[in-house]
């Protein structure tokens, strides 16, 4: 039972049981690999607590567990070991993405569907159990979040390459964030180009408009918006590697003299622009900076300026879902519309639009997590399994993050109190379509 | 100069000073009736503090004050006596409204250029200075507000009878909230019908759904939904007159077995419904009761339901102005939009779609008060002459407060959480117009 220590859940082997913060639940569960009483107990308590799925659940000796229900089971949840039992139940929030992510812990099934059904069963679970902290921590799930990072604790994401996003992101623009499907039959590559276009005319770029872009990503919405709109753009972004591809591209396409992509943090942004745009860069602004970035707009908006944000939001406050802070995005924020708020309200801007697009990003994702798979092979020449997988749940876990309502999408336009040259209807936007 | 005791400003002499709170001041202007150096210099405060617009100001002994500046003046604003600048300079956002509606402040001109050149001029004009309440304050300006309440001290608006509205409202559905103008040129009447189908293609009515209405006015929403939506309506009201009047069109219009009318307080709200809308009663919900309209709406809505509020809102956190919240409807307040998500946040309400129709809210107190001044003579048959200011003023310092962003028209939609039948755009909002 005192086998070797184990600083990480990825190197932990099957059967054996961590030493150093569950010595005392350990002792008390018998021999390391026999499933005892206590185990058996503890699995029925977390059935019972998101509210008995329709799920079987089995431990490391192969017998299955399922609560009676009528509903054929959608999955098979397989704990291979005692750890990945005990590591779920001490912070499920954190430790179901390793678990997951290192095969510990298997869903046989459909992955999307356990996920969605996990969640929603568990929001109907009372809230008011001895495990409370497990339901409400692990409804922290993982979510998807954009790329546009401006952070340099988000760079370790960016040294996955350029490559590795080719192979299942569109192929029109490359874009990192929600895509618009006012068709639901849209390819990714049609729906991400109508996203930039609602963009645009949410905007109302005319040509000559001098636009500023805070978090760019690669560039593509930079270019679409000089190419078919007529402005010139002045791009930030702190990620080398995809200013250097954005750079690259607005060359090929003769974009260049028009499209400028600056190399640095969007507080640096200097000059007076006619447009504020930023789409997927707020999830990686910590709440505590909205206040610094209304202010970055405040000094760079013109008196007619008009602006849009697009990000990742929530219904109400909730903090970020540990896992997905701590091994895809660190200090990432999901924020609600009031918190939203504290961009604009204190600068006297005027929200002119604020437009929830929740089912376009389950959507996006689903069009990105098949490509994934169609590439997995290509993916794998260069990564693990334990990348693949952790990559696998967070797709799927942000597409049932988004059907489920505990992830929204917000673009909010906004403009100067006293901007006056508004059109009298939003029809603009899809007269065109 | 130690005349009468004077208690309401409205009965105060030309000419003479107020006792009780101004005796100080008073003291030191030497006889009543002429001009002194400190009535000049209050004066030239005055004109500095909110930025010196293009009026001529003139104080009782009618001689003009006029600052030097190459626009020619817009209005000439008139003291007609000593009190009446000291009560401004008192309480501007208070006295304002009285004076003028006693007529002891006069403006010659345009009463609406020169209002909403007050309000810009103010705006630029430094903030730090001697007499910052006065500007201050004084940009609480009049704002409008919609009728349709549900608390007992606003019941003194409506005593005015159904007669005054009827001579300046739209003669469709006595509308008493912004309309919608999609073409600037539409009259009241299409407009307002416009504003009622914009409703319900938000709400996505179908034949058959339930609605419930919180804060009806004279019932035309109601009426309108279940006439061309096909729907059943329960409309709350607490106004005792507008319940008879909306019960009567029902019946004339062969929809009392669709449509009821409820003389009650939203609060009192039962039963469950597909559908929450109210259209202009948040004006009238304090803020501090925002929480408790959420748990109404919570507790009435069906698990796909869907909502509307509409509201006179602002940019940011602002109380009420003094005179309209005095004189015209007491508790009043329009909220921010960090401040509306007190209603939707606490339920996990999913924001979809939020609107500001603020140029619509000019538009709309245009058609009134052209039309208020139309039947002038007819509205002085039943009111005396400092009523007819007091609304005069109301209407036009309500439109330089929408033309100049002090005050924004928000129309939210709103979902349960788990609601996934959304549509993949807005554009069913715009293909039928």
């Amino acid at each position: 039972m005192q086998q070797q220590k184990q600083q990480t859940l990825n190197t932990t082997q099957s059967g054996s049981v961590e030493r150093n913060k569950l010595g005392v639940v350990a002792k008390s569960a018998g021999k390391p690999n026999s499933v005892n009483l206590l185990d058996r107990w503890l699995l029925r308590q977390m059935s019972a607590l998101v509210g008995h799925p329709p799920f079987i659940a089995s431990l490391w000796d192969g017998v299955e567990y399922m609560h009676q229900t009528e509903q054929p089971a959608l999955a098979h949840l397989k704990f291979k070991d005692r750890g990945s039992l005990y590591w779920l139940l001490l912070d499920p929030e954190l430790h179901f993405g390793d678990l997951y992510s290192t095969g510990r812990l298997e869903v046989d099934g459909d992955l999307l569907q356990f996920l969605e059904t996990a969640y929603r069963s568990m929001a109907i679970s009372l809230p008011n159990s001895l495990f409370s902290k497990f339901a409400k921590t692990w409804m922290n799930r993982p979510r998807a979040n954009s790329m546009h990072g401006s952070k340099t604790n988000i760079h370790h994401h960016y040294d996955l390459g350029n490559k590795f996003y080719e192979l299942w992101l569109d192929k029109e623009a490359m874009q990192y964030t929600c895509a618009y499907f006012p068709d639901p039959d849209m390819s990714i590559e049609q729906a991400q180009i109508a996203k930039l276009h609602h963009v645009c005319r949410k905007l109302q770029l005319k040509p000559g408009d001098s636009v500023v872009e805070a978090g760019c990503g690669w560039g593509g919405l930079s270019r679409f918006m000089a190419k078919h709109y007529g402005v010139t753009v002045k791009a930030y972004n702190i990620s080398h590697e995809q200013i250097v591809y954005a750079r690259s591209k607005a060359l090929q396409e003769g974009l260049a003299d028009r499209v400028e992509y600056v190399e640095d943090d969007y507080r640096n942004i200097e000059g007076e622009y006619d447009v504020f745009v930023s789409v997927g860069m707020l999830e990686h602004v910590g709440n505590r900076d909205y206040k610094t970035l209304g202010k970055v707009v405040n000094r760079c908006l013109k008196p007619d300026g008009r602006g849009l944000v697009h990000s990742i939001g929530r219904n109400s406050h909730c903090p970020m879902n540990a896992w997905i802070e701590k091994r895809i995005f660190p200090g990432a924020y999901p924020p609600s519309i009031k918190e939203m708020m504290d961009i604009f309200e204190p600068y006297d801007f005027s929200v002119q639009d604020v437009e929830n697009l929740r089912l376009h990003y389950s959507k996006t994702l689903e069009h990105w997590w098949q490509r994934f798979e169609e590439n997995v092979d290509t993916i794998r020449d260069d990564f693990d399994d334990t990348f693949v997988r952790a990559w696998r749940l967070y797709l799927a876990g942000s597409i049932a993050a988004f059907n489920t309502s505990e992830l929204q999408l917000f673009q909010i336009v906004f403009t100067r109190a006293a901007h006056n040259e508004l059109p009298w209807s939003r029809a603009h936007l899809y007269s065109q379509d």
